[in-house]
């Protein structure tokens, strides 16, 4: 039975591989409503119709596969025993990628899902309310710049009106991206009770604990922050060093100061976006806009690194003559599991329970008041958001045996 | 007759101010065979075929129209008295701009050239040799990253295996956008024994000499280096700071120390121009590429600056775990004009004798061995490769006039 299931899941594994994925770097390009995303989410469709699984979606792209044993076994007791509201198991990640990221970051959720319904089937597991495989869309907020923008609209975390309006780096809207991508007017969460999402580990946590498998306690709060500098664009040649207004030195200055800040306090801060303009070789720029990432243990400490490290930008702006202004793109609190979840699943294993830097749709789920928990597999390096993301196929069944008995604990 | 030479003056300033402009920024968008440059060469076509003088082009798109007055009056001698070999006197600049750019560099000399020929003409003058206004393709280097490409072809400075291969942002080489551009078989500089580039000035000097007039005495060597900064792909929120490769801190720390460098001695150091892979927000970079602007007074200068700034990012490099390669994209090495050349120009008006930080395609033919002027129109605010470079109206009226005034003596 677990050599079936290891066969099946590396079938699938080998089938999603080559969707998005770039032939020079190795990483993979699968955001939203794109054709690798596409051609990924089609793959999904395959994969739960194969299995006679019936498809829901929402007006907002995400979707749920629903496992109701109740409609499909003889033995169906659900017509007797009506289940109570909010009885629904829902599980699943998402499928889009950062630009250039790593086979493992969502995918690994989706996979897993598929085959702990697999081995749970193979155990001849009947479960008493029905099990869902969400599939969320944008979560990496790679495209639209709101991370976990399909959860966050399925909670109504973030309205309609304030996502319609996002557009991507080409202009496009995601109302417009939306009205050609396929769509449904179900409410996928409206009968979910629990919700549990498997993840590749983004850090060493793990190797460090010698341990395949481990439970989320905590999400970090974080936010990503826009920093538009401006200056006075001008001849690189002919301009005296003193005359300029070059907006490129204050943001280097803050990148290096936001570093240092995180540094520090053990903290997060990172600057891996920036546009230039007009970003030509012989010209001082007249404008550089750059995305701050930070996090923080605790809100307070958010807010605190985020002002030191605009009152540093602030200061070198005054210096360099240049502009600046800070607007928070989005700020996603810290989210603390349903402990009691947590440890009911990681106790009978002796699995660790661990906090997580990076945000999750299980995060926006828990915000919403869903019980959540998160299972992470072990990452060898750490890396993520990278080509070099890595599982080692052994922990990644063992994620998928920690996922059935989770889901058969639950469900 | 100064009445209708500026009133033509101005409406072919107007005829010329919308190609190419942006309505967000008012800066113009003018690169080598893009829309906007080749309607502002046909611009030129239909000015010069409405003066009927002929237009050659060489096979790098480079073109000139000759005024040759013993041609086209009966009082011709010049069958009777053969001009010697390297006759001809060229005048003219460029027709692309930088990125966002403005409206001067480049269109000034070559609207002025044209505005000359008219006050020639009016005034009588009969000039004994040929006088040619050039049109160079791609001086700024905006599109294919080499500076001058069209003068350096036609000199030979830049043969034409190395400049083939150069690719713009997109990809597309050289070559195959000349494939798609309007050619010819000429050989531009054959003849030409002087040349002349009037040029809006890129700096205050002649704002704080009074003076609306100057004369290029030399121009500074200067170069483009490629500094590729590689690290290593990792979840912005998960890796701890101390676990990074991030080439943006290597880039940024750089970035300060070039500027710092040539501030110090009174050089330029510039970074205008930064790639960053995969640009997300989420994720520290895998790779940054920026491109180093650098001027000083003598070629030691030059490598002297360089060499500074190159240890000091190798030294962040070590430091960040990241690494750096530095590579030369083009160099240009110091230029002094024809010392006699400028001083017959210059002292019979009294117009001052200065240098310049910029590169021009005067720089490349004097290289060549073509006796060479350039005179400079005041520029208000100095400002330059930007949408607020400047020229007062009766700053480009007394440009035409020196310009005229240089063509009768050298004609």
């Amino acid at each position: 039975m677990g050599h079936i299931m290891a066969a099946d899941f590396e079938q699938m594994w080998r089938d999603l591989a080559p969707l998005g994925r770039s032939a020079s770097s190795g990483g993979y390009f699968r955001q939203p409503f794109t054709t690798a995303e596409r051609e990924a989410t089609a793959w999904f469709i395959e994969q739960v119709a194969a299995r006679g699984l019936d498809v829901e979606r929402d007006r907002f792209g995400n979707l749920v596969a629903w496992w109701r044993p109740g409609f499909e076994t003889p033995r169906s007791q659900a017509h007797e025993a009506p289940q109570p509201a909010k009885s629904a198991v829902l599980t699943g990640s998402h499928l889009d990628s950062v630009l250039d990221g790593g086979a493992y970051d969502g995918p690994l959720g989706v996979v897993t899902a598929l085959a702990a319904v697999d081995l749970l089937r193979e155990r001849g597991v009947t479960p008493s309310r029905p099990v869902g495989i969400g599939v969320f869309v944008e979560e990496e907020g790679s495209r639209f710049g709101l991370a976990c923008l399909g959860s966050r609209l399925a909670t109504g975390a973030t309205p309609w009106e304030q996502a319609r309006a996002l557009t991507d780096r080409d202009g496009v809207s995601f109302e417009d991206a939306l009205a050609h991508a396929e769509t449904g007017t179900g409410d996928l969460l409206a009968d979910v009770g629990t919700f549990v999402e498997l993840h590749v580990e983004q850090g060493r946590d793990l190797v460090d604990r010698e341990q395949a498998v481990g439970v989320a306690s905590a999400i970090w709060p974080h936010g990503r922050y826009r920093f538009d500098f401006t200056g006075q664009a001008n001849h690189a040649g002919t301009t005296r060093m003193e005359d300029r207004h070059d907006p490129m030195l204050t943001y280097a200055m803050t990148a290096l100061a936001a570093n240092k800040q995180a540094r520090i306090a053990g903290q997060r801060a990172t600057f891996g976006r920036v546009d230039v303009r007009p970003n030509g070789t012989n010209a001082v720029p007249s404008a550089v806009t750059a995305w701050l990432d930070a996090r923080a243990e605790t809100p307070e400490h958010l807010d605190g690194l985020l002002a030191d490290v605009e009152r540093q930008a602030q200061d070198r702006a005054g210096r360099d003559g240049t502009g600046l202004t800070v607007t928070a793109e989005s700020v996603s609190p810290a989210v603390h599991f349903d402990a009691d979840l947590a440890r009911r699943i990681a106790d009978p294993h002796g699995w660790p329970v661990i906090p997580t830097m990076a945000g999750h749709d299980a995060g926006v789920l828990s915000a919403a008041g869903v019980p959540t928990a998160m299972l992470f597999v072990r990452n060898p390096t750490g890396v993520s958001h990278s080509p070099d993301e890595h599982a080692e196929m052994r922990d990644c069944l063992a994620g998928v045996e920690a996922l059935a008995d989770t889901l058969a604990g639950l469900a």
